[in-house]
């Protein structure tokens, strides 16, 4: 749930004067994201997403990300284009924020993950991936193994209050990672966060791949892995190997796999779930007084940690 | 900001199996609203809110409040329209609680107040105490002077936590309310929170009224009276009476005001300051852990009180 700034009237009539989108009919925050304000936007010319930057948003990476979401659209790929003002720039300021009007996509983010959903999005990952290709830009991973030592030490020292013996055990397996982290495999643009509210779905087929605000640069299977982790565990915290083997076969009907890539998928699977385990320990760690936002449950990820530590290999995908 | 309930894609989809609306395009959490769970929803005949009735709307007030808002559309007055299933209903469940879509309405509620909207809200209050003269149903207003003492009582002991001797202040305002109340002047349908940010504009004109659950029969000038301390305060707590003027001239000039409504009008801005002081002293006094909802400042209302308790009659209000 977001809506961090409160848009008046005045400050969007002004703001919008600078687009051809014609008179604003309305406009309503969203309960929806928890990094940015978005509102729905509808004007004379559409339904669109307004979305103000908050400071998680580092400034400097916005070029990539709009430019990333233009390329992504003229490839093809279902996600949010920015609409460029009448002066050809798409990011503005608008409550002394970073701000850009990017198109409304049609479709629902899946609350519970069925199957065809997890073969939806294994598809859809494979061709932004592979739309990406063509993609200029770069900008590296700030969350991969190389930033997580530094997010364990600011939690080390309290992990243990959320789990007795947690401290030890994340940095047991930060050794490891850091110890067998590959370095010679495919490159390219991941999502980095494809997460089911991220993916929109009409029906059985993905309508919309949204949030590119932690994209950036790095090894193509490591979002495969990000992807395992968020679809294909079941709310008991069971593994779902029918949801894997849909999700892997539809990414690998668009863009194969290599073997060296599917050899490092659990590794890559071990090293998402401390990703995610890290951000949220040290979210939970560090709530701010008064926060509007409930962190979620760093837990969680260690039972999908210790899944992928204690399979044999990617077979357990259902390979 | 609210949405409490996350609805679905699955049971939002069984829900809409009920109506004729087609398929559902898109559904978002709207960050408005404090009582209830909005989500704008987009389908193949057009766009809707989808309401939720969380707890603090009593479900048996609901058929009430359904049946004022198909009366008021019917009367021309711009409001949603509940939209019935086909069966009949337009109250309905979904996630296990009471539930109905109603109309869109276009337009944006007002963040700073400029003189016109005084008007229009002016006109627009006047517009739906005429169209309600002709509605068969009543429901007691539970927040009016037979239900302050009961508030009052309950915030008391912890009154002077937020203000030294605000405790002695309301008691005292309060037994002159109870003992200076009329009892005999025209009475109707109020809508009791019309509130900037339920009165959306287009341009200067008034698009639509919204949030009809706090409405109930009662004298309609103190509904005005309501709205001349919703509206006619700057920021800094000065009254402006040019927008009073506005906002009472626009009201006369589609429901004229009896001498006896206009005299009362003090008394009842007394009192409206005094319901919604002791309603955000309660909210105040009582925050549930983990809140997502920031009360709003009750001394805002102190300021408002003392204002028409101070002044010498109607005619500061630029009668």
């Amino acid at each position: 749930m977001a809506v961090y700034t409160d848009v008046s009237d005045d400050e969007l009539r002004a703001f919008m004067a600078a687009y051809d989108l014609g008179e604003v009919i309305s406009c309503k925050g969203i309960a929806e994201g928890v990094e940015n304000s978005n509102f729905l936007l509808r004007t004379e010319r559409g339904t669109f997403i307004l979305t103000l930057y908050e400071k998680r948003v580092a400034p400097a990476d916005l070029p990539f990300f709009i430019a990333l979401m233009e390329h992504l659209a003229r490839e093809g790929i279902p996600c949010p284009t920015p609409v460029r003002a009448r002066d050809g720039e798409a990011l503005r300021q608008l409550c002394g924020r970073p701000a850009a009007i990017v198109t409304f996509l049609d479709g629902m983010w899946p609350r519970r993950i069925q199957p065809f959903h997890c073969a939806g999005v294994g598809g859809a990952l494979a061709r932004f991936h592979a739309a990406g290709a063509s993609f200029g830009m770069t900008r590296p991973n700030d969350l991969s193994v190389a930033g997580w030592r530094r997010l364990f030490e600011a939690c080390r020292a309290r992990a243990d209050e959320v789990k007795p013996g947690l401290a030890e055990e994340l940095g047991a397996e930060l050794e490891r990672l850091e110890r067998n982290w590959p370095s010679d495999l495919p490159r390219g643009v991941i999502h980095a966060d494809l997460f089911p509210d991220n993916v929109f779905f009409r029906g059985e087929q993905v309508s919309g791949l949204i949030d590119f605000y932690f994209a950036c640069t790095d090894f193509l299977a490591y979002d495969i892995a990000i992807c395992l982790n968020a679809w294909c565990f079941e709310p008991d915290g069971a593994f779902n190997v029918t949801k894997a083997r849909l999700l892997l076969g539809a990414y690998r009907a668009v863009r194969p796999l290599g073997a060296a890539e599917l050899d490092a998928l659990p590794l890559f699977a071990r090293g998402s779930a401390l990703r995610f385990l890290l951000t949220r320990l040290y979210d939970w760690l560090n709530q701010p007084e008064g926060a509007l936002v409930r962190p979620k449950d760093p837990l969680e990820y260690l039972k999908k940690l210790r899944f992928h530590r204690d399979i044999a290999g990617p077979g357990a995908y259902g390979l």
